[in-house]
């Protein structure tokens, strides 16, 4: 008799917490549908600022807007943390042409890569060979390379459902052809832009030299995706076709800059931290919307509906905005730091920087034991369609938070339109839409909620602790 | 020892049968995303042909172009079902302000709703009364409303997370609303367009008058949410406003029509039939490209891509391209009737009419075993992020094809877009996106063969049957 007691109290407690669960998660996701402030937020930080490259005047603007919209929701704590990021410049428009004979051009649209040299002034023309990767470009030595232009040609795998994967499996080519082209004597680079659609946007996106000395280093550029297959077409019609581009980008001394921080201060365990964040800085070329306006203004939001929804966590919760993800990630790096140097436990982490569109779930760097504890949370979320949780990659801000403890949650929205805006000229406002970001802000918030109240013990951790 | 063996036994026909799945449905998914053809039909019907309301020469045409593809893809059967369907014209644009003092106007954005009749010539203007929803409306009663303008301004319910459920909230004050005014001596409404969204675009659609005599008839436009809203405000101040509209539609006399359909005749079961669909008519102010371009070409492709993965299904399966979905259904009943006077046996039916955008699933009507049994096949479609399959509404079209022996389904893509869209003029083919667009080709085409796999028989039917 008593051991049935016990199990109807428990289970009562159970559908208990399970109904104010529901109850708060309804709470949360119609007052960001009705109420949200993210695409508000986002108009503003996409239509009255803009691009947000480290070091420009606009990343400046948004840590004023942001830290000032953050002072509004009446949060316990916001402020900046200094951090020192690079400067790169595009400085004047990009130009390149293929020449199919001499003086007959057809000009076709490129951007520099984020880091690269520019060109010799007044540019640079020279034979230009197609290589399908960075594993053939390897291949193909010196004799073949040296004083060309090398056309890297990798298109995104169109077969893989997550876009990601897609992107993963082309990212060595823009990142690192350059430096590889260069070892055997090429005079520059230029990489199909990472796109999966067929259009005219060439992006723009981070490349390295890695201990190359500068005098090797040579220009790498990104072309669209429709002009590398006209050039692929010219190149196999023609292999001795020339190739012509100008670039005016240049690397500038680093320059003080900040993350943007707000806290609601824990009731219960003030010195258990979760975290919650996107990245402040973008791309030059369009505004930033997606990537990752978006991951900030729903971060943001997380502590108003927090607030608004009526919940008092129990734990510390902080949005974090972090600057410079795109070409150093220093801002991720230095929270890290001063937080491993004031001895602050973080207990959860989830970023969101993926694009604004309709949340499908998360992806997770835990414990399968941890994992297993947030899955059982999977029927709250299904009136919201948030289906997925899986073991994954969470995001590259909170990364250097990594250790045995902390949770690291990415969210995963819907992906298969990300790579038409990522790092581009279209990346802009009018591509988010105003409910898909609102999803995603309460999806987060939600699952920021949940890690709260239940914390990230489990029972194999438990037991651990009793041996 | 025999058990065992048994066991054993089914143990592996299972596991070889599920690896030939998940096979197939890797092909159809491959397929699709590489060389799908469901998008470039869809850049004809947009962009070559273009709104398709029924009766109209660009219907005929989108007849001709659908029939034509169709016959390329070497199917055992095409052919045309003519189908007499309604045709009405708009006319002249429509135009409507409000006016503030006399002779102080202000524009707004309206278009009359399909089915309406025209305003009397020069149009009408007179006071403008808002309710706030269909039921407001019967409460106001002849004397409140009798001589004026009746503006119904319900918006759509935003926390709603299944946008198709809040338009169900709306859409009797759209369809019904003029008849029921038109009792209280009204003599016209304006209805605020059906979209979650804050724009500039009027959203048409069907209404009708039921039995209301044509003398009694009163014209009906939807107004965009921007000027809704904006005309809200005004009427706020002055309750005395003057409201103005004209337009020119008109019911002509019924033409002749078809529903396009392709078969892949069955090898085993040629008698029992799968039906696939969308509805090839749209309205005529975009290009529906997402309604219902979309599930036209996807239907299509359903076809295609069974055939270029190699499988040759037991059962018929039909693609039918209905006509006259959006103001009549007269496709959709035609078909049942032709099938029901031959005495074919449908089995499954399955219709893509819920705009291009990401497949999150599909909802059915069917028997709760057979729920179940299509619910075992969660895992196979696990890879390609399909995760929905409930009880829920099919589809328009498919509709009078109900029976009790009959599964009918819908696919199910991500909603939070479609209503920025839906029968507007900005319902075109670059809100589509190609991948999107192709995912839900395959998922169609993946639940199409396991459907035809496995059939519609379930282990309760079975049981019945040995009774
Ligand atoms: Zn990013
Ligand atoms: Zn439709």
């Amino acid at each position: 008799m008593k051991h049935i007691l016990i199990v109807v109290f428990l289970f009562t407690t159970v559908q208990f917490s399970a109904q104010t669960d529901a109850e708060n998660l309804k709470k949360i996701y119609s007052n960001s549908l009705t109420n949200g402030m993210s695409y508000q937020w986002l108009d503003h930080l996409s239509n009255q600022i803009g691009g947000r490259l480290s070091g420009s005047l606009n990343a400046e603007k948004a840590v004023q807007y942001t830290k000032e919209e953050l002072e509004k929701l009446g949060l316990d704590k916001v402020w900046l943390q200094p951090v020192m990021v690079p400067r790169w410049v595009r400085g004047a428009p990009e130009f390149a042409y293929f020449e199919t004979s001499p003086g007959v051009t057809t000009n076709v649209n490129i951007c520099a890569l984020g880091g690269s040299v520019a060109t010799p002034t007044g540019g640079i023309k020279a034979k230009i060979i197609e290589v399908g990767s960075y594993t053939e470009l390897k291949a193909l030595g010196e004799d073949k390379i040296k004083g060309k232009i090398v056309f890297i040609n990798r298109p995104m795998q169109a077969d893989l459902i997550n876009t990601f994967e897609a992107y993963g499996g082309c990212s060595v080519e823009r990142y690192a052809g350059a430096a590889e082209a260069a070892k055997y004597g090429a005079v520059g680079t230029i990489v199909r832009s990472l796109n999966l659609r067929l259009d005219d946007y060439p992006h723009t996106g981070s490349m390295g030299y890695g201990d190359l000395p500068n005098s090797k280093r040579i220009p790498s550029a990104a072309i669209s995706t429709n002009d590398a297959e006209l050039l692929s077409g010219m190149i196999a019609l023609n292999k001795n076709l020339n190739f012509f581009f100008s670039q005016n980008c240049k690397q500038l001394a680093d320059v003080q800059s900040y993350n943007v921080i707000g806290e609601i201060t824990g009731s219960e365990f003030p010195n258990e931290i979760i975290v919650v964040g996107g990245h402040l800085d973008s791309w030059d070329l369009g505004d930033g919307s997606h990537d990752d306006g978006a991951g900030v203004v729903q971060s943001m939001d997380v502590l108003r509906l927090l607030k608004e929804s009526g919940i008092r966590p129990k734990r510390t919760i902080r949005a974090v905005l972090f600057m410079n993800e795109e070409n150093g990630l220093r801002g991720g790096k230095k929270y890290a730091e001063v937080a491993k140097s004031k001895n602050e436990k973080h207990v959860f982490a989830l970023e969101s920087d993926s694009g604004g569109f309709s949340p499908r779930g998360f992806s997770f760097q835990c414990s399968e034991a941890m994992l297993a504890k947030i899955q059982s949370w999977r029927s709250l979320f299904k009136p919201y369609l948030i289906h997925s949780f899986e073991a994954g990659y969470s995001g590259a801000d909170i990364g250097p938070l990594k250790d045995d403890n902390i949770v690291l949650a990415g969210l995963r929205p819907d992906s298969q339109r990300y790579f038409d805006h990522h790092h581009a000229a279209n990346d802009t406002f009018e591509h988010v839409n105003k409910r898909e970001l609102e999803l995603g802000a309460a999806s987060m918030t939600a699952l920021v909620y949940l890690m709260d109240t239940y914390g990230t013990e489990t029972i194999s951790n438990e037991v651990e602790l009793r041996d």
